[in-house]
């Protein structure tokens, strides 16, 4: 028996897009869902508890990072991530290949995996499929990814298709590794960098091995919105309809739409915290770069139509002030803010999915977001 | 009306020690306390609601800081530090003097005030015992203070005489533009520097202008422990019984003991917030450095004696990872676990009075905090 289970609950009769519900180990998310990144063990700055009151359901943590610290074996003994963590909700897991390959130094990709050196002290190490799998295993995630090569945009033609079909083979491999089905799922990921003959070859070969979901990687890595969209509206029709499709890598409020509108039911990005720890908020009117001096006397909320936490209690010229002092709390809040916002919108979508009216949700979204501020 | 009232409630038969009630503007608190330290506007890296959930009743705000940035202009118009920092509970704000003397470039004291640059643009002020007041009265804390001279340590007898002196006047200027004691309280603070004679000259000029409440400043600046102690036991006979007695800047245990063993009612400290961003943590069994290697792997809670949220949830390894990482949740749980650790230490220290056994606390808390670790 798989681990999880997806259940396709209803289409949106205005748009084709989906809403369904993911039950795993942890618990059951609704899907279309966005997943907060924890890299380390930490969704930046925040707790638990904070996820929880903004409704996160499942976050992502990042297998490179805590491979490298503090280490796999530490968490294993620590009786899981989700215990080490203190998050008893769903996890999902990367395969650490993204960052090996954008963040690591002295790397050598080998049919048998990727030789690199840590970002941190430089030690050597090698991941290969088996690997990628053991370390998702000690840490315990709900759901794992397969490694793969996610190729550089631009990439030449040749080089992304010799690149996917490895993939495909790691995906073999993982899958032989992967001895403990019931308890953790693993997801294939669909790669083929700007091609679509690619991409379609790529998915395929990695639906063919029947994994409990299908990740579409190698997205949202410089490429324009055309492109992205492109290249999902090639996989589309392909993609099984009774699995979940997880578009990595992929968050700003724009790309959530255009992805659910094409079929994909999973998320995640860093553009959120990241966006929050620079001074800046995604609000519902666009976005704003709070730590301006714009904003010093402006005692209005971050999003005037936002009722989450920071918004009820704190005003722009607080969060400015806490930026400008550099007093951490400020970008716990604005953290908060652009998570909340994330969510939150993503729960409108699903309940738009389920009222069959995205396509009237979508232009509210566009006609507020893009208008005042960009 | 005066708009604080101090009822002292109970002397400790064992000891001596005071247990009171002060009432405020905002609420009222039991005495002895231990103030956490929201320097610009915010206690590091913590929300309200945490403070509410460690049971903090009182906090201190930086004059200094909020003056120079957001400025004191800003927080009136934003209704006053109480609403724009979203505490509806008091607070203390010093007079800014301290950080004059201790943070700021080319200083120059004169009878009229203090002359000085910015520590953060290098901007010229002037602070008068006029400003100081009209300062905090923008502020609009529950506590103000007088502004005073923190003289250095050591220094000379002729100079802390002229310069208690002057603090004297500065009190009674304070107060002839201290215009709404019926809504904000105003303390004197003895000066004195380690000179037992020039401690009782101050307290009696100080005395005799009867403010609410009395502060002693000037102590924790680079002593021993026994001429703090020296100071306060020369203090103790003629401090008015029946007004709440504030030490400025203390707040390690040990001193906070020694302090309401000489008639101490309020302490403020950035001592654990400061520990907590070093990596440090105070426990019952004593002082640690959880950033240490020798913690990765110790999956036991910061205080095995703790029943705060960070001993509840979280392993010195956790916590050893994330600072490690400089993952900011980590100096988070170390802050709130200092500060849930003085708070509750004080909790503790207001039982022991009202059961008269302080001293048997005192010695239970000697025995455990200074065996294992120091």
């Amino acid at each position: 028996m798989s681990a999880i289970k997806f259940e396709l609950k209803h289409i949106c009769k205005q748009t084709g897009a989906r809403y369904g519900v993911l039950q795993t180990p942890h618990g059951s998310i609704e899907t279309p869902i966005f997943m907060p990144v924890g890299t380390q063990a930490s969704v930046k700055g925040l707790s638990p508890e904070e996820l929880k009151q903004m409704k996160a359901k499942i976050i992502l943590s990042n297998t490179y990072h805590l491979w490298m610290r503090p280490g796999a074996e530490l968490i294993a003994d620590a009786g899981g991530l989700h215990k080490f963590m203190n998050w008893d909700r769903p996890i999902l897991t990367d395969s650490g290949g993204f960052q090996v390959f954008s963040l690591s130094d002295t790397r050598r990709i080998e049919e048998e995996g990727v030789h690199f050196r840590s970002h941190i002290d430089g030690s050597k190490h090698f991941l290969s499929p088996e690997k990628a799998v053991q370390i998702q295993q000690a840490l315990g995630s709900d759901i794992m990814m397969q490694l793969d090569e996610c190729t550089h945009y631009p990439a030449d033609k040749t080089y992304v298709e010799k690149s996917l079909e490895r993939t495909t083979r790691w995906l073999e491999r993982c899958l032989k590794q992967h001895d403990n089905p019931d308890q953790q799922a693993l997801f294939g990921i669909i790669q083929g960098g700007m091609y679509s003959d690619l991409r379609i070859q790529s998915a395929k070969e990695i639906i063919a091995f029947d994994t409990p979901g299908i990740a579409i990687g190698g997205l949202s890595v410089g490429e324009t919105a055309a492109e992205m969209y492109e290249m999902l509206d090639a996989l589309q029709p392909i993609l099984p309809p009774e699995k979940p499709h997880y578009l990595m890598g992929v968050g700003t409020p724009h790309h959530l739409f255009e992805g659910v509108l094409r079929g994909i039911d999973m998320f995640d990005c860093v553009w959120p915290t990241r966006l929050g720890r620079n001074g800046a908020c995604v609000t519902s009117i666009g976005q704003i770069t709070v730590r301006n001096a714009t904003y010093a006397k402006d005692f209005s909320p971050l999003d005037p139509n936002c009722d989450c936490y920071v918004c009820q209690n704190y005003t722009r010229a607080y969060i400015r002030h806490l930026i400008k002092a550099n007093e951490m709390f400020g970008l716990r809040l604005t953290s908060y803010h652009n998570l909340y916002y994330l969510i939150d919108l993503m729960a409108q979508i699903r309940t738009a999915i389920q009222n069959d009216s995205l396509a009237d949700l979508y232009q509210k979204f566009i006609s507020e977001f893009d208008s005042e501020r960009r």
